[in-house]
Parts: structure tokens; sequence; C-alpha cells
């Protein structure tokens, strides 16, 4: 049977105060009042019923997933006593889900970027899971088709064409140099590495048999007795899928390898403000606004007040500027200058933890 | 007997959303947590007891000032039902002092400058007073002894002296351009025109009786009947006691005179938030801090937070930003752009009036 597995942590101090340690980005409700993470719901129902999605996410985080998504079982939310990078974010759920149906397929999906059109997802996805069905000892990836020389993400170089959009994948590359990216997406041989998968949990667990031994047995030892998460949940090697696994099974390290298929969509990351911006859309003065805002002489600013009806933000004769009002802590900076955002919020987690 | 009566009205919007309609600047505690009222009250008794001073402010501010000055005798406190500018807010409690007592003398003084040293303020009333009570037919108005060609000041022009620091004014000029004020600085002639009066109560109702008699008639009733304030306050003639009184008396147009007494004190005005960040201070980095504020590579800001200390206000790579953050209104602007402060709240008067 078909499964979906998505993956929800992370802290998005790039996003503080609207995100802090306890409401990662995923949850924050910034798509028309809907989180990210429940937008990755969402999709995932169009490909299975809902007790065939999971969620692991920070334990730390269970509370609001619930609220956010009522409709999934408890049994299928995986909250993580610490964060062990992406490798167990995918081994962890894997097990769990091989111990209820050995044939599972995983979709493993992310949420921390937002998806258009829909549709366009649902049928990438379909193909993706018939070809991890149909090929033995595959882990497919899904490419997203670049559009841009954009340098904050991996790429992965197309090979061999194994009919519809699926193809071999030759090499796995690191976040490449602007000219470097460009070239790339010029050859049209590139695709953006999503961090997006689909594989027979039988499959990928093997691979983690041969490539992380230690974090196999770990995880076995999870589906099997859930109540020692807390103790062995911490001792699992931390690193990334693609490091441990995605990149090895590509260089031929092991017998199985790697498929990308095509996931031909506006993939948006909202991971900061200028991002964030763009999403909200600008008025006629080119001010992002959401909340109780008023504003004169005021053009190209960010200015967010979740506050509530009864707290105002008035802002006067700015340009480019970043301005976010919570209940409890108030950001004012520019776009040229967000970076720092996240330095302060490490000094805060210090000198002022209830804010960070 | 001398009294003192403490003008306390306007609305100071300059200083938006820390100074409100129903929190005018004098009554913001804003001198290491007293009020610029509290000061001028404190100023008042070293010269009179608290029985002889009496406050003229907005009937919406009573509660509040009493709060501010509990010592005041309720008797005392005047509440204008609606201000009808600075002749009204002289002539009223001249005409309620003169029924107590024919012939007092009364030093008429403002509350929204920060003075110092008060001792020197103290000596300089006295010499004030003390003229008010020899001579015979004078208005005493005091002139601060200029420290800069400041332009948004009126000015005096000093004529024949009269013993100590009195001298007769032989002109008052409006508030001077750059150039003519640096004149006036370097003559030695002028002062600033500090709307400051003292004048025997009986003097000043005789020159109100002759220039404006309808307010004379007014005053006298309200004194007599003060159950009428809410019907007869508003029909009084609404103009200032500069062009109402003293500009014609010092042309001659009555039988008094109008007399210069110098208050050597440092004034400085808190009427903009330029000048309140000058009263702040500031720290290494040039920022002017107030509140729960945490900064990173920012300088030469104004940041004030006055929402408590379960809120936080965060500045990141700003310059000669104001941000001012009130329990239920925050402002982002610029010191170049600060005055435009004053339309915005203009506007909001209409549109959010609760954040007026």
């Amino acid at each position: 049977m078909r499964f979906v597995v998505i993956m929800a942590g992370g802290s998005g101090t790039r996003l503080w105060p609207l995100s802090r340690r306890g409401t990662p980005k995923q949850l924050l409700k910034i798509v028309a009042g809907r989180s990210l993470l429940r937008l990755a719901f969402d999709r995932a129902l169009t490909l299975v019923p809902p007790e065939r999605v999971l969620i692991v996410t920070g334990a730390a985080y269970l509370e609001q997933v619930r609220e956010e998504v009522p409709e999934l079982p408890e049994d299928n939310l995986l909250g993580e006593p610490v964060g062990r990078d992406s490798l167990n974010a995918c081994a962890w759920p894997a097990a769990v889900v091989a111990a209820r149906d050995p044939d599972a397929v995983i979709a493993q999906l992310t949420a921390d970027h937002l998806i258009e059109p829909v549709d366009a997802f649902a049928r990438a996805l379909t193909e993706a899971f018939e070809v991890a069905e149909t090929v033995d000892d595959v882990l497919v990836t899904l490419g997203v088709v670049p559009t841009s020389p954009h340098t904050g993400y991996g790429y992965l170089q197309r090979g061999e064409s194994l009919g519809g959009s699926a193809c071999r994948v030759a090499h796995f590359k690191e976040k490449p140099p602007f000219d470097v990216a460009t070239r790339y997406v010029e050859s049209g041989q590139y695709w953006w590495n999503s961090g997006m998968f689909v594989w027979r949990a039988a499959t990928f667990l093997k691979q983690v048999a041969t490539l992380e031994p230690q974090v196999h047995e770990g995880v076995l030892a999870l589906a099997a007795e859930p109540e020692r998460l807390a103790e062995l949940f911490p001792t699992l090697r931390k690193t990334s899928v693609d490091f441990a696994i995605m990149e090895p099974v590509a260089r031929g390290e092991t017998d199985a390898e790697v498929v990308a298929v095509a996931l031909p969509i506006q993939w948006r990351d909202v991971g900061g403000f200028e991002s964030l911006a763009e999403l909200l859309g600008a008025d006629a003065a080119g001010n992002s606004v959401q909340g109780l805002v008023v504003s004169l002489d005021a053009c190209d600013n960010l200015v967010l007040n979740t506050a509530g009806n009864d707290r105002l933000v008035a802002v006067v004769g700015l340009q480019r500027m970043i301005i976010v009002h919570t209940p409890d802590a108030t950001l004012v900076t520019t776009f040229d200058q967000a970076e720092k955002v996240k330095a302060l919020v490490g000094t805060l987690a210090e000198s002022a933890p209830t804010f960070a």
C-alpha cells in the first residue's frame, strides 16, 4: 500500500518572531490562515487516505500538529525527542510503516515550501509511486524543474531516460555558485533536488542496513518498542539522508539505484521575509501587509501585525523595511539586514529564552 | 498672596503613540518615571504651598491630573470642557483666584518644557513676583536667556533696564527665520518668549476687560457660578494671551506695561522625538532606549518600549529610526520623517479613533 510521510521539523529562526522554537515555520498560518503543514497534509490526501499519512516532527510541536491536522491518527504522529537530521526522519517512519505493511511504498515529503499547482504535484507523485512499485531496488527522488539559477538549492544531473519523466541520476551536486547554476539551468540536464522521495520501505531500509547499520538497528528497535523512544532516538547517528544514502547509492555503492522523476511545479521557499512578502503580495505602494496596519508615505515594506485587532502598527516614511509585530515580540529591520535576525535570536536564546 | 497657575493642556500629537488625545505630553512619565506636570508642580511648591497652586487642563485629563498631583485641592483643578487657547487658560484662573483674594499675584506657568536648574527658576520667579508686587499696572513676562538661534520660539526685544534683570519689553517678535534669530542672539538684546508670566490678578483682568470685554465678562461669571462651566466656557472667544493681551499692552494700547524678567535656565522642549531622545541620553552606539529592547548592529535610534517586560522589541541593522511600542500602538518611522506622524494621527482620529 502507498503511504505518505511528511517531515515537519526545524525551528525557522529566519522568520523570527513569527516562528519560534515553539512554533516552527511549517506551523505558522501564513497562507490565507493555513499553515504549510496543513497544505502539505491536504496535498497528501490527494494521494492516500488520512490513516496512511504519517507526520514526523519535533516532540515539542506534537500538540500544535494535532490541532492543525486533527484527522491524523495518533499512531501516525512521530515526535522526535531531539533533532537527528533527515536520515532518521526517513528511517524511523520507514521502519514504522514496514512493520504495518512489509510491501509499503512511501512518499517522503517536505512541508517547508509552497507548492502549486496541486494537481501537477499529484500527477508527479503518482508517476513516482508507479516507478517505485514497478522497478526493483530503486530510490526515486523528485526533481523540481528549475525556473531560475537558484544558488540555495542542490541540483541533480539527469542521466539515461527510463520513460515518462523518469531518468537515472548521474550525480548529485551541492549548492552551486551563480555561474555554475546558470550553466546547469541552461543545459536542461539539471533539476533542483527537492529533498522529497518515493521508495519501497523495504528497499530504503535495506540501503540503510548496508550504509548505516547502527541507524537501521535503532529504527527497527524503535518500531518494535515505541516506548523506548526517549532512550533510543538520541543514540541514532545524526546525518542527512542525501549524504548517508542518496549520494552513495547514486555512486553505485549498493546494488540499488536512484531514479529521478520530474516535479513540474512552482516551488516557493517561505524560509525568509523576502519570500514571505512575495507570498503575501503587495498593494499599490508595494507594501505587503497583514493585520491592522496604517501607513503614510511608506513603500516596499513588509508589515505584519499578528497581535490582533486591538493593536495598531503605524509606519511613516519607510522604505524596504520589515516590521513584524506579534503578541509578545516586535522586530524592526530592513530587507538588507534581515539575515542578521538569526544571530539575534541566537543571543536571545541565552539572554531572554522566553522570546527566542 | 502669591499663587501659581500651571497650564497643562494640549494633545501632543508629535509624540504619538506615547501621547494621545487621552494622555497629553505633560502627563507622560518621561523623566525618570515622572511627568512634566509633576515636575512643574514640584517647581511650584518652591514658591507657594499646594493650596495656592491651580492647574488648568482639559476636562478629559482631570482624573489623570488628580492621580499625578494628589496634593492638589479639588477646587484648584480647572478642567476646560473645550480648548479655548491660552487667553482663557489665563483669564479663567485669574478670575477664580481674584475671587479668593483680590490682591492675589499669579505666576502663570507652563508644563511642557524641562527646566533646569530648579533653584535658578525659583530665584527668577521670586524676582518676577517682586516686580509684579511693587510696580503698578505691570504684566511681567519671563524671558529665557537664549542658548541658540532657535527658530521655533518667539523672541522679545529688551528695552530700558528697571534694575535687577528686569527691563521693559520694546517688542514681541514672532518665530524668526534662522538668520534673523542669529542676529537676535548675537545682539544680546533678545530673550526667548517663555509664555510664562507673573501679574496681579486684578491688573491682568483689567487688561482683559479693556481688550477682550466678552472674555472678561465670561470668566467673572464662571468664577461666580462654576456650575455654569459647560454652558459658558465654550462661548469664550478663542485666542492667545500673547496676541490678545501681551502684544497690545507692549504696544501701549492700555495704561499698563510689559516688563521682562530673566529666566536663566536650561529650557528644553520635549515636544518631539528628537528632544525626547536627547533627554533620555544615548548608549555607546548612540541609541536612546527605554524598556525591554534588544539590538544588533543598530545605532543612533530612539527605541521606546512602554508595553511592559513581557513584551520585547528587537531592532536589527537600523540607523536613525524611531520605534515607539506602547501597549496598543506601535510606531515605526525615521527622525527625518517623524514630522509626518501628526498627519497620520489626524487620519487615525477619523478612521480608528481608539488609537488616536
